[in-house]
């Protein structure tokens, strides 16, 4: 696997675009995408468990049911959640006016938001610019950028990845964005990705293998814990590479499973360290767990841990809140083989071996931990899983950003 | 009900007192605590579910397993945690120390320890400081306040309720102190809670009312969704009211219960009022939900929010938090019938009512949650299950004070 360069136009067939529709009143930034393959393409997605669905998520669940889509439409500023019938409305529309554009079912068109939450959306805004959004379609990185570009909120860096793999002989593309977890404005519904694709994969496959990328990556990684109303992703696989076309169970379905992992997987580290104020990827590794599972679970009650985010943040080597967070996360382990250590560019410390304090120098493991990616490796001694968990230090400015006052 | 001066001191036949015995070596504070009781005592206790357990809960564990206690030894600036063998027998010396000062059995004792966790425990300050420490004790509120600041780390309030209700014709004294939540220094096991009384009352009827006040009261409580390896609720009841033995069923058991439960829920709230950093006093009154079981989850998500949390610290009406946090509080729910209110001594405001905005004046909204003291109302629209919920807001100062370098 090699990266490339394109974006989510890497991939054949697609042409993607972005454009300032006025969603944004103030900031007069893009706010409004659209992502469109030439051709039919085979669609899966996964979508946020909260009980409170925005409106875009709801309609694009009825829209991927059917396995296929054309185009995704996604705006920013506008998180078109507990915005009621109206908003349902808004969200079918906008489907239908991207639908209108290219002369497809709406269907064929998944409706993506995220913004502030419990606003009605401006729904007149999109219906004035959507010949300008269809003409602003590029089918090379520029397109990329602009659309990128208008699903961000305040995100402070762009996160993309866009790849090629030979799969059956045959070079497949795969481009990726996300926007999220910089719930800068506060009271944002956060996380989109688009993930665009020009292999030939049956349903079935892009589904399986969608659904284990997003366990190991996005659902490895927390910010601050809240599930967001809004958070999907995407993945549309067009068939333009001309491979075989690729089934459940073959060595070519685990070589596009994987390379969608490692896509998947990178951009939820950039998430990560891109989290609301974070100064450093915290990446938590559990090894030694009854099972990998076991490992998950454990890693995500240390990463979201706020007084080990906050010790993170000091740089401090504060195992005992390590241990602490282990102990409540809800599975039974011996604290008496377990051990920590502190990893970095600058270095590895052991903390704890077999649950108590060992000698370290606290200069040492202070410098290991001022690094911008930091590693906590924990391991329990009580079996062969492991996983690794990504999350961000807790910061002031995570306070600032999301205590600050809405207007 | 009424309230009385006192503290633990205040029910018949306890005495109290605290000194400094060089645990907390720099600061010189009182860190060793003794309540003491003339009079054999029923006691019950509730501890910490974390699995990693400091080894003075695992003795106190022990030792209250009989139902009897005669007095408490604590201290603080060290949490006896991750301490290993050391620390077990750090614990038990420190009950067989004040048993042997009482020729009283060293299971009569409980043992309390709060502090930094991973650090062996200086048990020869303890053993050399113990003729000091019982010469402390003293049968009024002097002896109270020695004990309390001795248990205090930097706690920023002192935490106490001493209270008299009649109970069978009979004056029952209750006396109590609590420390916690302010994990100020950190890396801090937290939570300690000691109740006198005087009443006379079997042991079932003390565990079980015990166990319902602290389900209804710190069990409410979130600061940082931290649980502590240390945390302990213990109770000790001397008979010395000479009222009629109080057992389960009676209506007098109904007034001692009552009473229990308003003394931990005051103390509850002080300690939420008191978290770390916190600037207010967060309250989320939960009604409509299937029960009051799921009224408590509901309220719970909400408090342990970090955007709710922030939005509070902002004095900002953010209700699309809320939304957000009861939508993944894991039960159902129906957002289409959910309102959320704004409540304080500044008034009230709705900001939504059936899961969609309401206009609302946004000054009049800051003005509400500017207050020290705010209440978050959701009404549900399912049943008739209520429930409150204390935290307080996400602050600077939260950051600040847990991602300071120890040192």
């Amino acid at each position: 696997m090699k990266d490339i360069s394109g974006g989510v136009c890497a991939p054949k067939s697609f042409r993607a675009g972005g454009i300032w529709c006025g969603i944004k009143a103030s900031s007069k930034k893009r706010d409004l995408a659209l992502i469109y393959s030439d051709k039919p393409c085979t669609a899966a997605a996964v979508f946020t468990l909260n009980r409170v669905k925005a409106a875009s998520v709801l309609v694009s669940q009825e829209h991927i049911a059917g396995g296929k889509l054309r185009a995704i439409i996604a705006n920013s500023g506008n998180a078109n959640a507990c915005t009621g019938e109206a908003g349902m409305a808004a969200a079918r529309r906008m489907a239908e006016l991207a639908a209108d554009e290219f002369a497809i079912s709406a269907k064929e068109v998944a409706v993506a938001s995220t913004g502030v939450i419990g606003v009605p959306m401006p729904i007149a805004a999109i219906e004035n610019s959507m010949s300008a959004l269809a003409n602003s379609l590029r089918s090379d990185e520029s397109g990329h950028a602009a659309a990128l570009e208008a699903i961000m909120t305040t995100d402070t860096r762009k996160k993309e990845v866009s790849a090629e793999v030979e799969i059956g002989g045959v070079p497949v593309r795969f481009g990726a964005m996300v926007k999220g977890a910089g719930m800068i404005h506060p009271n944002m519904a956060t996380m989109l990705c688009f993930i665009t694709c020009d292999a030939a994969i049956s349903r079935n496959a892009l589904d399986a293998s969608l659904r284990r990328a997003v366990d190991k990556s996005f659902h490895r990684m927390t910010v601050d814990g809240d599930t967001s109303t809004n958070d999907n992703v995407i993945i549309m696989a067009s068939g333009a590479a001309e491979n075989p076309l690729i089934e459940t169970g073959s060595a070519e379905y685990e070589v596009f499973a994987a390379a969608l992992e490692n896509i998947c997987v990178r951009l939820a580290k950039a998430v990560a360290r891109d989290g609301e104020g974070a100064s450093r990827l915290v990446t938590v590794s559990v090894s030694g767990a009854a099972d990998e599972n076991a490992a998950c679970v454990f890693g995500k009650s240390v990463a979201s841990s706020s007084l080990v985010k906050a010790a993170c943040f000091g740089a401090d080597a504060n195992w005992g809140r390590i241990l602490c967070a282990l102990g409540y996360a809800g599975l039974d382990f011996d604290p008496g083989k377990t051990n920590v250590s502190f990893k970095s560019g600058a270095g590895e410390i052991t903390v704890c071996r077999n649950g108590a304090s060992v000698p370290f120098s606290e200069d040492e493991a202070k410098g290991i931990l001022s690094r911008d990616e930091i590693e906590i490796l924990i391991e329990l001694g009580d079996g062969p899983g492991s996983a690794s968990v990504w999350g961000c230090d807790l910061t002031y400015d995570y306070v600032k950003i999301n205590g600050d006052y809405r207007s």
